[in-house]
Formats: C-alpha cells, sequence, structure tokens
C-alpha cells in the first residue's frame, strides 16, 4: 500500500472546494463517511464499519459501498474542474467482487479520461482490516458531466 | 401509474422471507427506507425525502437511490429462489435520468432473466411527489448470484 | 409479438437521414446487418446468422450482438435530433441473458430520456427463429451524446 | 508502452487451448482480428483498420471495438481455467473515451478477480498509430462465467 502521506495533494482552493460540497452531502454524514485523500483527479473516501451500513449478511451493503465509491469519483471529476461549474453523475457500473468486510471500506475514485463535457472515472473500493491489510471489494466505471454553476 | 393494490402479491411464505432479510439490512432503517410491495419477480422500495439521504444540491443522493434500487432488485431476484438460498448482487449499472426530487423515491426491481445461477433484473427508479406525481429518475440493470444458505 | 407494420414511422426525412448514415458505416454491410424498422425514438435492426458473425461455439458473438444493439440505440437517439447533429456513443452495459441463435437476431434501440446533451437507450436483442419465435437474448442500457455537425 | 516480448506468456498449452477456440470465432476472422498476447490472466488482440470496421465517421465502429474488447477479456479468463471447462460472457460495460482510429486498435483484457464461478475483468483498447504511438479510446469491465465442458 501506498503511504498516503507521499501522495500528490490538490491545491489549498480545490481541497476547500471539494471539502465545502461534501459537507453538503447529507447522506455522507449520515453514513459517517469522511473524505482521506484529495489529489488532483483523485479523492478517497472512508466509511467505518458499523451496523447502519450493513445488509443482511452483515457486510457493508452494496448501497453504501455505491455510495462513497460515486462521491469518491465525482469529487475526483471536480478537482479537475474549473470554478463555478458543478459536477453531476450521469452513470456508473460497479462489481462487488467480495464481502465488504473490514475495520473500514475506502472509496478510490480515479479520473480516466477529462474532457470538456464528460469525464470517466475509474472506482475502486478496497475492505481494510484493522491491522491494515486491504482487499479490493468493488471496481466499477463512472461517467459524470460538468455543468455550469448557473444550471447546476 | 399501475394501481399497486391490485398487483399480484407473492406467496406469504415469500413475502415473509423477504421482510425478515430486509430488517437485517441495516443500512435499509437507517435510510429510512421500507418495503412497498412484494410480487413474483418484482420488489417495490421507498424512501422519504429527508436531509440525511441528500447529496450538495439538496437532491436524492445517488448512493441512496442506487441503495434502494439494489436491494429492490436483490428481493425481486429472491422471490424466486428456492428456501435456504441467500442472493449476492453481483454487480450492477444505474443510469441518472433526473435530479432525485420529491416527497419520495420508489425503486422498482423486476427479474429479466431468472437462471439457475444468475439472474438479471431491471432497475427503475422513480421520484414521486406529494400529489402523486411520479417521474424516472434512474434505470439501470443488475446481475445476482445465487448461493446456498450454507455458503451465502 | 407486435406487427413491426403497425408500427408509427419517423418523417421520410428523418429516415433518410438515419438510412444515409447507416449506409456509410462500413461494419454493418461486412457483418451483413440491414435496418429492419425506424420509428420516433425507436429503431431496429437485423443480423442474419452466417459463420463469419459467431463465437466460438456457433452462436452470434457478442461483438456482433453489441455492434448492432450499439447502432440501433444510436440512430434511435438520431431519430430525435434536429438536423446537422451527430450522436456518439457515450458507453453502454449489454447482459448476454441466452445463448444467440436462430434465423437472424434483431436489435430494438428505444429512447428512454432525451435530454438537451444527453440521450439514455434501452438495449434490447432477441433471437428470431424461422418460425417467427423470438427470445431475448441480451438487454442493455446506453448512453449517447450529442455534437454538432461541426464538431462530430 | 511496454515491450510485449517482455511480457510473460502463458503455459503453451493454455495458449494453444485459446489458439483453437480463437480460431473457431467466425467473427474475429471475418474482422480481420488477430491475438497479439497470451499471458496468465491477460490477453490482446489486435484488429488493423479497413473500411469493414468503420462506422458513420469512418472511425472503428464501437461494435469492433467491443468485439475484440469482449474476446480479449474472454480469453483472458480462459487462460486461469481447468481443461474441459468454457467460458461466456455474462455482462460487460464499455466506455468509448475518444474516436477510436489508428493503424490499429489493440483491446488488453485484464483478469480483476478469479473466481470459481465468476470471473470479472477490465478491458482497455488502445488506438495505435503507424509510429506506435498509443492512445486509450475505451475502457471497460467485464463479467464472465465458466462452464464445464458438457454444458458449454
Amino acid at each position: 500500500m501506498q503511504d498516503p502521506t507521499q501522495e500528490e495533494q490538490a491545491s489549498p482552493e480545490v481541497r476547500e472546494r471539494v471539502r465545502a460540497s461534501f459537507d453538503r452531502q447529507g447522506l455522507m454524514a449520515h453514513l459517517g463517511a469522511r473524505i482521506s485523500h484529495i489529489g488532483p483527479g483523485s479523492v478517497r473516501i472512508v466509511l467505518p464499519a458499523r451496523p447502519e451500513v450493513t445488509q443482511q449478511h452483515g457486510y457493508f451493503h452494496a448501497g453504501a459501498t455505491s455510495a462513497i465509491a460515486d462521491s469518491a469519483g465525482g469529487y475526483a471529476a471536480y478537482t479537475l474542474f474549473p470554478e463555478d461549474t458543478e459536477v453531476l453523475t450521469v452513470e456508473y457500473k460497479l462489481n462487488l467482487l467480495a464481502p465488504a468486510l473490514g475495520d473500514h471500506i475506502e472509496a478510490v475514485g480515479t479520473v480516466l479520461k477529462s474532457g470538456r463535457t464528460l469525464t470517466v472515472c475509474r472506482l475502486d473500493v478496497f475492505g481494510v482490516r484493522g491491522d491494515g491489510e486491504r482487499k479490493l471489494v468493488a471496481a466499477g466505471q463512472q461517467t459524470l458531466i460538468r455543468v455550469n454553476g448557473a444550471e447546476g
């Protein structure tokens, strides 16, 4: 595992813009998710395990996994957008590769292609145990659209 | 809109099995979701609007939309499974067609193809206003796998 | 099965525009595909069975199924576009539900949501036997973007 | 670009098995596609440009791009399967990131997760110019199922 402290950070302005938007997402607070990294074209979001985010077998619910994956990809795209624009998810696809277990899960959104109108992100979600062992539990791809602030 | 009271119900045993599983999904209770219909190969789940399920513009978060869509599809598949089996989501893809707004959203999972191992569902999510007007806000497709209770 | 002769036709101008574009798709001719219906927001493309379109078990290759599904959805979107615009596929997802067998396969592209920039289509592919019996062999969803003729 | 001659090769038995199956895919021959690499969990397929594989603007048709991406992923999965088993595509999703142009395109299928029943692959397609410059033109994800020879 890469040491996140070594990863490139986005500019302070961009990080502030991402955090301000994230703080307006009622769902992220309600689930207990927090941003763990904001780099240029890459954002990570962590969700700790607790009964409120599970499915019927006690694993993280696909909806919780999806929620942080979608937000991680959306904010990864957003780091590359000019001010006064907004990002909306057009669609995404997610494969659930293994039961999502662990002390917490971490979603990594990474921009694969950044266009004028559309951005495509890769989505990876890892289950992380207390001892730091990471396992890929979900992987997907997401399409996002940039809209002007006035429209957004 | 079809009158849901006219729709076919699954057998009492199947409805009981679905409700028992749904009640073990911590996320559904935490979001405030509830099952609104259980038919053979079709399940509906409702999520009322509240700040805890929003994204940064105040709409329903794609993660909340996905969570109930995924569960609706999963239980739709489950209604056709024999006892002592379990259902797991393999993957799904969801297009977010319009801002998810309304008094509540309703996800409809419908079995498209039911196989011995794999089931494919169509997922539709509607935004429903207080006056009953419905608008399609998300549409997708989901692949599920049946596992024996012992493995599940 | 609906009688296609009863289905609504697009205007002569639109049908001409679709056919002219289709005729420029080298792949469609090379595979032996032809348009079977052009309605407003709905296009059908037929591909006859022959060894040149098979996979290793003798069924229609997923690539051939995809090719006509993608074109059917693209042209379905295109029927609703103004003149001097073009359509490009952003992405699509296709579930292969059953071995694609038959005298021919028919792909049906249907517009689910038509927006200013993006259009979302449902894709269905049927295997059709010589006696007319139809079976759904693939189903999917596609996102398309409208570009001005100058850009396209 | 990695030197393909440096990449790990699958065993001669596996390569033979993949090539024998590929040679039975009528569509691959009809399109003019050929296998360029067979590694353990990774297969590459090349498709040269020619009018027979284009869409209406003269780029590679999404159906041609999909066809070699699907086959590359399918054979990547197949390299990890025991003898006397077969592989079938369950579903895939592909984003078309840029106009597919070049002297040829190359699809790379890579196993992301190999399970007892299901395998998930990443799909990447590059446009390659005569001077060797490569550009990512499509990216996706695919789910495959292993079936016994008797069923396949």
